[in-house]
């Protein structure tokens, strides 16, 4: 059966975070992550958007009422999807109210990422923390939203591991004034020499500035990856960078 | 002056690698990295097409025949850039004659890219090689080649300074059967207890597969980067993965 005209424009509106965060709904896609979203309880989903055979392939899997569950031909998933080659299926899925606690930032690492502007670089960070057992992500407002499409493609998945919550970083300080705050930047020292720190908070800077002069003045440790004698590049990737850190940390 | 259809459809044709091997030309965009290759003699260059006040500002820096040089409207650089926001200057570029030498593999590390497909992922890889002094960046014939625009992008000016090569992993090992070859698969000997190799070969596997069978074969060592006890994710990005190991190795 084809897709209204309304429901067409209503999904594609959800590309966009303007109609996101009026309709307080964000686009999940792929097999293996929409099987995974229907086989939990802590995200609310509003709609099943699959080709036939997909629907007919999970059937036992799929536990939502029939109105909630649109099957698509190949033309109509291709208008609604975000991505250039969509794949079988596509879910609505509702914006958790913001309740995560940030009493965890006491007794374990948390990211923070400081105006971080690339969604595949937000996306990968949080896969990353997912990895690293790190269960907490803040951003700050200046930073892409974490139900961006291209965010929630890039976590593989572990946006349903790891908490994100959008916030300042002041906000986090004033909380915990005696948390270690650990920020990348040129002339720190080694990485290498703080093996093993496992509780505060690794803040991440944005790709051409890196932190902020704000959020500068709030680091307790200024860390920097070593870069060889003979090497080139100037920096390194946001998220690259990110890896290496929390490798480091966790070790 | 506009340019003419011709140009237009030569210069964009060098978007597929068919063209880019029929007339043995890459594109490269961006101000910083053109005025890095202006003043550089190891790339030879074909091309240079700019806004008419980019080539007033740099007019001083720019050592070309007239000819070479090509004044655009902003409409025109639409039109030949590969970018979805169109920089200021495009250089068309020589691919340099494959004449990199190998013998350098057995004095210092290397990486392997073994079907990354990804081309953001390859310059990204090349960009942390450049980063922690790695100068040979290998890639199999399956991998995405290094003259494709989205490698040269986020190389981030790095494939100035790394020698790139497409061969076999099992030339390089016939070459210098000795040297160790390290890849990273999902139970091998922890990363951290490698720390301070400095010379053998980093292999990195394809973005979804990992190392390829014949590939597996040939490593000497198999290195696992630690995953939290609570982590859930099932694999780190490709080239994440990269610079973990290379922090570790070069450390």
């Amino acid at each position: 059966m084809a897709l209204s005209k309304n429901t067409i424009k209503y999904v594609k509106s959800l590309h966009q975070k303007k109609f996101r965060q009026k309709y307080n709904n964000f686009i999940v896609e792929g097999d293996k992550i929409v099987r995974e979203l229907l086989s939990q309880t802590a995200f609310e989903i509003e709609g099943l958007y699959a080709l036939p055979e997909w629907l007919i392939e999970n059937e036992k899997n799929i536990h939502l009422p029939s109105t909630q569950i649109h099957s698509c031909s190949p033309t109509d998933l291709g208008r609604i999807s975000t991505l250039k080659t969509p794949n079988q299926v596509l879910l609505i899925v509702h914006i958790p109210t913001e309740s995560h606690s940030t009493d965890k930032i006491n007794t374990s690492l948390s990211l923070y990422l400081d105006d971080i502007r690339d969604p595949g670089n937000m996306g990968t960070i949080i896969r990353i923390a997912d990895w690293f057992g790190i269960s907490q992500v803040f951003y700050s407002s200046t930073s892409v939203e974490w139900t961006n499409p291209k965010v929630i493609q890039s976590t593989m998945g572990s946006f349903l591991r790891v908490a994100i919550q959008e916030i300042e970083l002041a906000s986090l300080h004033d909380q915990s004034p005696a948390l270690p705050i650990y920020g990348a930047v040129l002339a720190g020292s080694s990485i290498h020499d703080l093996s093993g720190s496992h509780t505060g908070i690794i803040v991440i800077g944005n790709e051409s500035r890196g932190i902020s002069p704000d959020n500068l003045a709030l680091l307790s440790h200024r860390i920097t990856i070593p870069k060889a004698p003979s090497g080139g590049a100037e920096s390194l990737n946001a998220a690259v960078a990110t890896g290496i850190i929390c490798a480091s940390l966790t070790r």
